[in-house]
């Protein structure tokens, strides 16, 4: 893969930062990668293990003369990371993100991109419930998607930031911000906050005690608990910005559970049935769109012999 | 591993009967094992791929002589498969059942056996979103919990029978009925029950694409979609079958989903991150007792190097 950016910064050094690091490193797509993150302990984490060719002090620092920007904070700290660099930033370059939320992100960002600059927002659709400088690695966008909202950007930037992240490992799709949230409330943010609810109720409870719920999780639980172990500030910041998909798709949610809630109270057992006969369909769609395995257990057995 | 029941029948076919057939064979637990299942292409099956030692076209001759008969049927089938067996048990007989409710068992079973004949209920916690006679794989008990619930069952046959469990794989431990289907509320049930209505409404939403649900799910929705897709028939048994602790959790979980939900409203970060804070904890919990893996995604993606 040829160099498609002489100079990449990027702010924020967690899981997507440096899974971005390892794969530009795989691909070779980056004359330069220089990195900054506000805490101390992160920089010199990331020096330590390697994470950038070049670890900058402070923001400001770390924009001067890039030519592609990556704002991987938080969707809350957006604002004030896009006002502190906006007079720092070289003229044609682009800034992009990662955040999980688009609409807000826009709002926050936009205003502070100075002319001549590009603004091509993005949200790679990969994680992992471990954060960190230390969580990266440089297969986490293969074969996952991410999506622009380019919201009027350039479309020649737009492209190029597309090359981009499919030589990144991704599969790229462009959609509307607005509609950005409400795929992703259904796909995630409303999952994430129900697993929270589903983990802090098991947690909370006096008459089962938590080494019952820790030994007896096998059953369903666990996988609960993985999602419920995300990053706490990231998943403030995008509930707290994407307040009004996330608020209505809780409305559809609870309409449902009271449905599923009434026919058990009443014996419905044709109800349940059907409903879980039709759940069921939806996960084979999403094997056989490559994006889950169909090993049981998601694989976490070994296979029968 | 010396023999510890002559000869063993397993009445239903489905994941955990024939998980069961290959661990008592990996550890050779048994004498015989005999098996029958009510649908014809199920027994079919079973003799093709050599599930169990001997397969019968009726309940009633996979009964008589065995010393061990394990009930594998969905919760709601136990009543009329016991009335059925009942008369045909050999004296001295242990019945057990694996069903993941306990008291509606003991209510269903307990009744139908005859003097002379002991009921140990068991609940092994274990299984995967796959189902049927070819699912099912030696290694599935490996490490995870049964739950003996024996109601006042003979000592001796619960020993054995505990015995039994954990060279198939198992750690065991005994708990009365009644909590047993609360702490299975909150670490099976109602996860499961939330999963369900989670995709059913991702399914059931018009402004959202089914093709958008499937490619972007993997940002925590398609944890949801395994638990989604087991098997529905189980799932309604177990619903209609423990529907007061079922209740009572969904009770406390919407509850605490409100007060998110005001909490977002509300744009109250501080009650958001606090929350998910503690519930990280918990994921450490589990993984610490050896109930999961600390790979990132259950270890989906390959590790860093």
């Amino acid at each position: 893969m040829a160099v498609m950016y002489d100079r990449v910064a990027l702010i924020g050094l967690g899981l997507i930062a440096s899974s971005m690091f390892w794969a530009m490193k795989r691909a070779d797509l980056a004359g330069e990668v220089v990195g900054y993150a506000r805490s101390e302990e992160t920089r010199s984490t990331a020096r330590r293990i390697g994470l950038c060719d070049r670890i900058c002090d402070s923001a400001i620092e770390a924009v001067e003369g890039a030519d592609l920007v990556i704002l991987c904070v938080p969707v809350g700290a957006m604002d004030s990371v896009a006002a502190q660099i906006a007079p720092h930033l070289k003229s044609g370059a682009v800034v992009s993100d990662v955040g999980s939320v688009k609409r807000a992100v826009i709002d926050a960002i936009g205003p502070h991109i100075p002319e001549g600059v590009h603004f091509v927002p993005a949200h790679p659709l990969a994680g992992t419930e471990q954060s960190g400088p230390e969580s990266g690695f440089a297969e986490l966008f293969d074969n996952r998607w991410c999506l622009l909202t380019p919201n009027g950007a350039d479309t020649f930037e737009t492209a190029k930031l597309r090359k981009f992240w499919e030589a990144l490992g991704s599969k790229v799709d462009e959609m509307e911000a607005d509609h950005h949230d409400l795929v992703l409330a259904v796909t995630s943010h409303t999952p994430h906050l129900i697993a929270y609810t589903m983990v802090g109720v098991a947690d909370d409870l006096g008459r089962v005690t938590d080494t019952e719920v820790v030994n007896f999780s096998a059953a369903g639980f666990r996988d609960f608990t993985r999602i419920a172990a995300s990053d706490p500030t990231m998943w403030r910041d995008v509930f707290l910005n994407n307040k009004d998909a996330t608020l209505e798709i809780l409305g559809r949610f609870t309409e449902e559970l009271f449905a599923l809630q009434r026919a058990i109270r009443q014996g419905d057992g044709d109800h349940l049935h059907d409903y879980f006969t039709r759940t069921r369909a939806v996960r084979r769609g999403i094997i056989d769109a490559g994006q889950d395995t169909d090993a049981a257990n998601f694989g976490r057995y070994p296979a029968k012999s």
